[in-house]
């Protein structure tokens, strides 16, 4: 049995105009601005316009622990959205934009896979409608401004060695990972050390996702803390002056873009803050937006539940002030096999017994989603090695921790695939089930809580932090900081801060090796373990294979 | 009086829906693919069909030796272009894309002025759709892919002292010029020097500028020299193996855009090769579109005659295999006067004979300009402040050299101020009277080549190079490179290398400093004098005062 690939698949894809997708959800073709046929931002004239209205019912898609087998949280984002639609709901699904750089890096791009795919899937995964390239243009002009700042006189009495502002690409580039700039003499600046992160780990990634507004996000903007003083006296980027030509910078692309599932259904694609180092959500503008135009929405978190709902809960909807209706937890079985002690190379061969041993993992989750005052619905998503056998298990062990679990062929099948999933999570969000309360308050003290996080979300004995840091979070809340929430930055792999401890661990603790204020996206952000912000190209690069085919086509990217 | 601002003007245009502005040139709504409602990028299948089309006619505008007076070339080109539409021609203008960067440096975008202007002018002088950031990033791909090739085994054995590309941003930052990347250790690669050019310098950006179509972008981009071997071997781009993956990088970015006049007239915007150190003409594929659709096609040369019209004409020209049918010279009382050593503050008084001792400047480009086989006409572009008698010495001047003086109102009336000018462009155009040559044949030796442009154009009496330097040229012949046009690299405020030399100066010496090869782009590089690559911000950067006001609208910018 042979499959068509993910671009052969887009490619064959039947796209109707952007207008009409926008016609589905209310939106005439004057507040669309077009990009081509199949791509088009929304105004923000229409944005103002539908503030009234009543919210749809929000559905958080997240997932397990990833494991190299793949999960699926986008497919099945995109797969419910369909099938929701094809149940008669109006339905829009939300999902985040690629990062250009790594598709140069490694295969594989992020719109979905099969027959449950957003397109075009090619733009996407380059320059889209330019969102991340003004990201890169905002982060960088306050750089240079803060360099140009101290060349003509250092007004501010900035510390040269405290400037914590660096500069961005959205490329995978290790060389600019740690750099000395200035150098030339005289006309160059001033020497010192510093270096480019990658474009998706910019504070103005981040900020962009969680601003409500162009005001919003201009305060934010100028909120970023650049530097500091000899004395330690923040610098922000509002005393840098760049606030607002930032504004300027971002105001096209702090408009949501809406382009289309393979079944011509409505998909807000917005924002891509790094999981790691950000939350990892979707734009608020985007959720916010598409909450007013369709009856459900369905969103992603990045990586698995424990760190992108954790964050999503805790940050996005927190800020946002909206709330879940239904969580949908994504497993397969290869991943719970994998849990299970199952190398990738034996994945196809049945085991129940490892599926069994892996579905702790999902147990976890579920309990912990819960926790949150959220039903949840486990979504098996099905691959063709799966045995009925294998299937059972997973349902069985959600049902000890009382969610449902429903098989789902949306890979193969699009919306076929997701009508019962579809049906059944409309009818938890139409129950008015949900009593979403966030795991902690504003006024809880920092430390405080990132130990709630690590023992109710990790399941973790205890928190270990030197005086420093412990130290540093006290000065933040003598700065008026205290109420800023968390933004955890671990491994994706596991519970804990180990890659390597699959399943459900327990009697782990939780370092922390450094903790960064960011003071414009509006959270503390604590690093658990190693942060890559800047990757780099493997051997073989992706970049090697790429290139258009006589038919001008693209090939290699996916 | 007063006048209204460039941006109150542009704010108040009566645009029309960019289709309607595609079908005035035949273009159906199906070839363009639109950027918003007023910019759309123009289909490679439509310009495909239209190839076995007759040319229409092509007028080059060009300038006087630049001043700080200003000389108002971009604003000729847009009303000499409203002013044959207004004839009744069908006349479409081609003009180089803004770069970013140096909007946030000094106010002053390059759309023209007054009621000669293209719109939309705010989003022409921001990302308008996406070109230079596309630039940019397949620039910094091949960087990023050159390092990560030296990481990973360096199996072409590329010397790291001997690469020769560097990287680029679109932005005014000086401490970017000269670094040190790689530091941190093993992880992050080998240290070594190198630094950042502003993304129009970059020799992408003139690949894409003379490349005729993907394959020839793609070939091009593969010949790029990217590092030298320790035995002194040129590594090229292909091998690196980026060639492919850059070209899928700017597939979008080589559709020329179009928008439109204040007049409704349509504007090619395409390309910005930096004026310096290349060629600084609009796209080769835009201004070969444009003569396959308008009977008259209007476009520019960056700089004074005596570099951008020369490179227009011994690159440009040669490599498009197009011919100019007239040259429109601008010129201007007030930098007639600056050249005849009036200082700006007293620019407002009539002085007839600072004027005509300007003049010899004005009469010099004439010269020079018709020994390459084209008409030519003088436009004085109007200033309020100017005399009828000031305007008669420049008549007089331009006479005196064999060609018609044309007063020009067109940053005032619009098209109602070039009548005049357009219809006698028509008739010269018409008439078919050019025989256009370039300056050397490609088979002339470089140094020849180099000391046929210092002499003729330039009226030096010699090239001062030493023989390091012409070692280099005569290894690139012997290499294969001899064929190649010469792209001077000099100030554009003198014929000479001293920019301080107004007028036309004669008894000086062409000294170069260095020469260098584009062999992606085409051309040997010759520098004379200081040439920056990267800009850096003024004490007072333009961001400082750019914002978005209440109505939304961008402040500051212009």
């Amino acid at each position: 049995m042979s499959y068509k690939s993910d671009i052969e698949i887009a490619r064959e894809a039947k796209k109707r105009p952007i207008q009409e997708i926008g016609a589905k959800l209310g939106m005439d073709a004057d507040h669309l601005l077009p990009y081509g046929h199949d791509k088009a931002k929304i105004s923000q004239d229409f944005i103002d316009g539908v503030q009234g209205k009543k919210n749809g019912k929000l559905i958080l898609v997240t997932a397990i622990n990833p494991t190299p087998a793949g999960e699926g949280k986008t497919t099945t984002t995109v797969g419910l959205g369909d099938g929701l639609n094809r149940i008669g709901k109006r339905a829009a699904i939300c999902i985040r934009e690629a990062s250009l750089g790594p598709c140069f890096g490694m295969k594989g791009g992020a719109a979905g896979g099969g027959y449950a795919q957003v397109v075009p899937m090619e733009e996407m995964n380059l320059h889209f409608t330019g969102d991340f390239h003004a990201i890169t243009a905002a982060h960088n002009l306050l750089s240079a401004m803060i360099d140009n700042h101290i060349y003509w006189g250092n007004e501010l009495e900035i510390d040269e060695r405290r400037i914590v502002w660096r500069r961005v690409m959205d490329m995978n580039d290790r060389a600019l990972r740690d750099m000395v700039v200035g150098l030339g003499g005289v006309p160059n600046g001033f020497a010192r050390q510093t270096g480019f992160d990658i474009t998706v780990a910019s504070e103005v990634m981040a900020i962009l996702c969680l601003a409500r507004n162009l005001d919003d996000l201009k305060k934010r903007l100028g909120d970023i803390i650049v530097a500091y003083t000899r004395d330690r006296q923040p610098i922000y980027a509002r005393d840098i002056g760049a606030d607002g030509a930032m504004t300027v910078l971002l105001k096209d692309a702090m408009q949501p873009n809406l382009v289309q599932t393979l079944e011509n259904n409505p998909a807000f694609v917005h924002g891509g803050p790094f999981a790691n180092i950000a939350h990892g959500c979707n734009s608020v503008i985007a959720t916010t937006t598409a909450l007013k135009l369709a009856d459900y929405v369905v969103t992603e978190a990045g990586f698995g539940a424990d760190l992108g709902a954790e964050k999503f809960m805790n940050i996005k909807c927190r800020k946002a002030g909206i709330a879940p209706d239904v969580v949908v937890l994504v497993a397969t079985v290869r991943a719970m096999k994998m849990n299970g002690g199952v190398s990738k190379a034996d994945l196809d061969q049945e085991n129940v017994a490892a599926v069994a041993e892996g579905c702790p993992n999902l147990g976890r989750h579920i309990s912990n989603l819960k926790a949150f005052g959220v039903p949840v619905v486990v979504a098996i998503n099905h691959f063709v090695t799966d045995t009925d056998a294998e299937i059972q298990a997973i349902r069985d062990a959600a049902r000890a921790e009382g969610a449902e679990a429903i098989l789902c062929k949306h890979w193969a099948e699009g919306s076929a695939g997701t009508i019962e999933l579809a049906t059944r999570v409309a009818q938890l969000a139409d129950a008015g089930a949900a009593q979403f309360a966030p795991l902690y308050r504003d006024d809880m003290g920092l430390f405080e809580k990132i130990r709630t996080i690590a023992t109710r979300i990790y399941r973790a004995d205890d928190v270990l932090a030197d005086k420093k840091i412990r130290d540093q979070l006290r000065q933040w809340e003598d700065a008026g900081y205290g109420h800023l929430p968390i933004c955890m930055a671990k491994t994706q792999y596991s519970f804990s801060t180990d890659p390597n401890l699959r399943g459900a661990p327990t009697g782990h603790s939780v370092p922390i090796r450094e903790v960064r204020l960011s003071a414009g996206a509006g959270f503390v952000v604590v690093i658990c373990g190693e942060i890559m912000t800047m990757p780099g190209l493997p051997r073989k690069p992706a970049a090697l294979e790429i290139g258009l085919n006589e038919a001008g086509d693209v090939e290699g990217l996916f």
